[in-house]
């Protein structure tokens, strides 16, 4: 919506590489030790994404929130390209080995990515708690994931005491109204004009359906009019929302093996570039080319 | 929306006494203990409800989801009134004592309203996880309320075995695909004719607010065309929802102090009879009368 | 919406009494000739009404565009209270009475009316062309209703020259893109702190539906963030429609029986006044009292 | 949206090459004479589309109603490609020699078209009166367009009784609406199997905007689910809605030199196939191929 950065017809292309969890299947290769990343995030960023979102996974390939596995993954990413590189503190679910149970990370784990060194560039968060539901995305049952207030509060003051931007992604519209309420008690500004929503279809028990996400974009463009934001969605229907976000005019889209592994025409992608590359064929079509490193960083003020 | 037994401008409306932490406040007299229940069941029953929404304390007036309690309580309402009753697993957070933390049931808690002696006649059962947000009902601060897949099954398969009528809180259009994946899977008829649905405002982080109590009644009939629906509002735009849920048709109205203390006018009830009367006025305005206990049995078919 | 001079929980309640066409039906007396219309209007304004929206009638009653007529009305209006006036360049249509066909007034017709004396408060005029629809208030058949751009470009320099406020009456959310684009080529600001919606259900097309008419309410809303906005509707709907507004936060409703003649209980008001009173006491129910003459005419800037 | 028939990925392409009006610019040459008209056809046919859908111009390339040049065009046609013929009673307008003033065929006029020899395989018709505007399509200036319930009516009983489909052009939700009231009146079944509507940004006021023509699409779905859909639309925009149609999984998409003369990067097509060509490329880009003839007759049921 009119910002002079971005005027220039432009998207940013983000692309989530990999997801806590999600597994190689029908012949998509998830990267997932932080060499496998740092390429993959080269091959990305030549396709024409301006980020990366990206999680870490230990040598067994299992979801981790350790720290020094971040910093290595934050090395390797920029020793081969200048890709705008973000974490989230949703670090994922894990299975306990003995019971087959899943268990969340704590708040302290979670919060722990706040403070890698060196830092990524941007930072991603839930806007409230909900009932996660991603079957093609390695998560078969719908659990309860939490996000509390405490989290939330203290991550937004701390990426915005960072001078960084902080995502927020928006998997039902109530959390639009959540973060009124934090602007409003004094949290955050909500006319910062680096502010950033991500609408999401199918992150929840919404399905990725046309109308429930456009009832969310446009809560979020009635309650925060300045808000850089984004559409992405989970599973087959990826490109279906991302579609309608471009014809939306949304400023930025999110794709890749974390959501999905099909391509608009139903293939499976082999390499999350095959995703990037299909999102700026989309793209093209709505007139708007991918947004280089550097447009990104002047429309995020960092 | 046509349905024969409610077809002659009946409304059900009904009365959420007590809910399970709120307190006494501005001259609002919550029921606690069970005799007070039956008496106030009472009231509300002759000012024009057919149904009473009620949670159980304990002898200190705190949360409870002792069984024996609740057999009192419904034992109590029955010596005084015919007025229908309706638990709810949602039993309701408790502080920790010792820390002041909130405190949820466990599930085998919540289960356990499922198997009350004598029996309840109806039930209710939140939609699915959400930060529950409701100030003026007495939860201060937002806490994630959890509502697993597994208590939502549970009870879903007990409500409808034992041939009784289950309400489904909806605080989010998206609990409304859930449903409907559950009775895709098989675990109920989506067109059964006693489905029931509650669109409630203000109860997770979407304040009272038209545009989305709307969008949800929309999605609700768009997919379970034949369900009973009604609305409710926590805090002072309670009545605000119900209206507009009476202009548009709705079979259901919940009021009562569970989820507000104020009149249309901004005065505070001092009785939940106070608020049955304020919503039989209101629907008179619409057309509408109370629909008596048989009509309301008739129509949930129980 | 936040506008200082209504921000005291007020509404304004306008008043269209007779319409062109609409005759004495179920027992609901119309308003035709000038004392008959002075005096609805002072019964009106005692009931709260702050505006009365007009059209003249000949001896017989039919319809008619006669300066003379509408002066008289004037007069006879003011003679008894000091309720705003408004007429409308949709002077309506009649029936040819060799053929039985619809005429409609020539542009040069309806252009004459914004030249009466003495002069009418505000104005009003469709927002474009359209297939009008009103079976209760009198046109049984659906009939094409023409307004061109020439006769809306000039009503619209014409009332701003003179100093007043314009409603568009919205009977499709395309009528606010038709005024967007208008303003665009300057013919008004669009910023303006007197410009005027009208959003009416049932009156082309579209029955009066909550989700058609908060379609155009939302577009609006986007279009003309500060515009002042009504809403109306035609037949046994009216308060439906009007109910729905007023819990969006509406700064007008329109009410009468140029658009219908039952009350929110489904009888037929006897006066327009019954209408007036029957807002007055849904607007209660939102905290709202009618704006006074002298609040509505700062809010008009007249 | 599932129909067996189109289930295997398939959208029928259809191709309005010239309109009543249009002439040639900025290098797209349109088709006027029938010769041309049937290689045009021939080349669209060859390029993927599986209908065409024409208007006919007299000697000087001005808009005719003329049955006899309609007859020579179906003629031409069909000497060279078996591409499905369609016609509207939408002529079009012309201009007064005169005064320059508009001038719009009769009723009996448009009606005429319903008997052509060779007969034409379908049928189209605008959904009620609209100000038309479409300045990239030849028409500068914003005239009313009616489009009487006569002419509609007797239109829908012609087409349904020679056993052909009859595409209905929506520029506004309210059309569907009508199309409803229609069916209800006994006019055409609305759960018949080749039911067709045409959701079209860009026509009427509203300029080809993603969030209008959702409205549309979603309610002719909730209005009639069965029907065939399409979307197309005016000028430069075309092919950004088309592709939102695309995304959303429709049957149909219109494009061509009637409505626009840009591809997707902003060029100008030289010729109508070029369009096709490039609506087949979107098309492949979510997995659809484009619908043979025979493939189109059986879904129309032709």
């Amino acid at each position: 919506m009119g910002d002079a950065v971005l005027a220039g017809n432009k998207v940013i292309i983000t692309v989530a590489i990999n997801g806590g969890m999600q597994q190689d299947r029908d012949g998509a290769v998830i990267p997932k030790q932080p060499a496998e990343i740092g390429e993959a995030a080269a091959r990305c960023h030549e396709a024409g994404a301006a980020m990366i979102h990206v999680h870490a996974r230990d040598r067994q390939g299992k979801n981790s929130g350790d720290r020094g596995i971040y910093s290595e993954i934050i090395r390797e990413i920029r020793a081969r390209s200048p890709i705008l590189i973000q974490t989230t503190n949703g670090i994922g679910v894990r299975r306990d080995p003995a019971t087959g149970q899943f268990i969340w990370p704590t708040d302290k784990e979670r919060l722990g990515l706040l403070d890698l060194e060196p830092q990524q560039d941007l930072f991603g968060i839930a806007g409230g708690s909900a009932d996660f539901y991603n079957p093609e995305g390695g998560y078969p049952e719908e659990v309860p994931y939490v996000n509390s207030p405490a989290l939330l509060k203290q991550t937004i003051k701390a990426v915005y005491e960072k001078g960084s931007a902080l995502e927020y992604e928006v998997t039902e519209a109530s959390a639009l109204h959540r973060l009124l309420r934090y602007a409003n008690e004094g949290l955050f500004d909500r006319d910062r004009d680096n502010m950033w929503l991500l609408h999401g279809g199918g992150f929840g028990a919404t399905p990725p359906i046309a109308r429930n996400v456009l009832f969310a974009i446009d809560e979020g463009l009635r309650l925060f009019p300045k808000a850089i934001w984004g559409v992405t969605a989970t599973g087959r229907d990826m490109f279906k929302i991302v579609t309608l976000g471009l014809s939306l005019g949304c400023d930025l889209v999110r794709v890749g093996f974390e959501d999905g592994i099909h391509l608009p025409d139903g293939r499976v992608a082999r390499d999350n570039s095959d995703m990037v590359r299909a999102a700026a064929a989309v793209a093209a079509i709505y007139g708007l080319k991918p947004a280089t490193v550097a447009e990104a960083r002047a429309r995020f003020r960092i």
